[in-house]
């Protein structure tokens, strides 16, 4: 089950990747590049980062087959992308909360602490748009608009509470994702958003 | 023989590299590094991701002086570049074959998938060049013109197919090679592309 | 004392990314990351490229602490900057000195070669602005004006100069940092700086 989600996830993460490559008129290599790295990004860097090599995706194909159907799909319904938007939204949020909780596991798998796991379980499901936007030469997004990677530090302190509760693991990871994708839900729909800052160094 | 290829293709790879961060008029120490990552930004993201550490340029100079002597000629000849188009331009073919080449050779000998093998090879000859544009803040040029990566990839399918032939190690390295290099002059010659996507999200 | 020295740089080297990440207006969680990679960037490059992992940051919390630290004080700090310059440069300095040392320190542990190690203790130094840079779509600043990258490089070879003479290690990083130090105060001062290439690619 947590397994389908991941790909779930991944698979929406590779289309609005491509989405965004196609939009900045990429070929479509490029697009498939940018559809792949926002995919995987976040558990590679992840993986580089705690020393687990060769990282995840390629040691697992499914991760590969998922990312070239999410390419595919984004090319042929391309445009009828308005129709999808929220199905994308939906699977891309479920991404979020998986992603997380995936982090945080490897991170208390090898014994780090938990604001360490938090760091990582947000870069594991962030990463991948940050690269996505670099690529493409734009201010990563999730640094400007939307509360995207602090639903992910929340999550996590939540993961970390109810861990010290002693829950049943099942429950936890359940809760968790339920909150993460709440709360994600909440904030697309009532605008929450951090404020910029309005300095200016001169 | 082949090393001595590799050299080469190093040594390309690093001018492409010197005459790019010259164009966008940085000083000498920001061009050597735009040289430098250009010529080994490939095999150290491929050396990272499957955790074979320290990365290979720490470990044998060779590698370090051919991309001075690459960076040097650069700047001393960059006012007769245009006579030398044509010799940098096969020297960077050479590159891409090679290094696709050695991309493909350590994922085999660590027993990974020939998809991840291809992926490691495209990424070793393609790489060097994305990181050169992304510091220059452009647009990866092999995401939006050329066949590039897309040569690297079919060479990988080439060098998996011949091997279940039974090919000698020699002849399907020497065949690969040259298949990838022969496409590649092709397609420059013929300019041959992939058509971008005039999609526009709304 | 030296890692009172580093704990400081690292908190200087939060603050230069915090106040450029303002300039740009990111929100919150934005600043907070790019002066959290501006901080570890370069040392976690280095360690993900020798195979040191988990990296650094990961296994001693008082970077992260002096990072939250640094954060907000920049933040709450943002309006009286400009009295603040002269300290937070100071400070940035020390940190230039310290990284480039514990980036040479590294490398030899693992017994590369002097260039490697200058190269190790260069990337230490000058790699987290790089990324706080590309994070934020400019040209990185090292790369166009300043002497600063030359600084570390110069300071390597002083300290594989004086290595050859059996220094006591106490001396030798003292004067090494002494040497960066001074160097980096008087190149601003007196304005000294790499030219850039005129040359145009037609």
């Amino acid at each position: 089950m947590f397994h389908l989600l991941d790909l779930i996830g991944t698979m929406a993460f590779a289309m609005s990747g491509a989405l965004t490559a196609m939009h900045k008129k990429l070929d479509p290599f490029g697009v498939f590049i940018i559809a792949f790295v926002t995919a995987v990004g976040g558990g590679t860097l992840r993986d580089v980062l705690i020393g687990r090599t060769p990282v995840g995706w390629m040691l697992d194909l499914q991760y590969v087959y998922v990312i070239i159907l999410g390419f595919v799909l984004a090319i042929l319904f391309r445009k009828k992308f308005d129709k999808l938007r929220t199905s994308l939204f939906l699977f891309d949020t479920i991404g979020l909360g998986v992603f997380t909780l995936i982090g945080l596991e490897k991170g208390i798998m090898i014994g780090l602490h938990p604001v360490i796991c938090i760091a990582l379980g947000t870069m594991t499901a962030c990463f991948g748009g940050v690269t996505r936007d670099i690529l493409c030469t734009e201010i990563p997004t999730i640094f400007r608009r939307e509360i995207y990677a602090t639903i992910c530090i929340f999550g996590g302190i939540v993961f970390f509470v109810l861990k010290k509760l002693n829950l049943e693991n099942d429950i936890l990871y359940l809760v968790t994702s339920i909150v993460i994708i709440t709360v994600r839900l909440m904030a697309v729909k009532f605008k929450w958003y951090l404020p910029a800052f309005e300095h200016k160094v001169k």
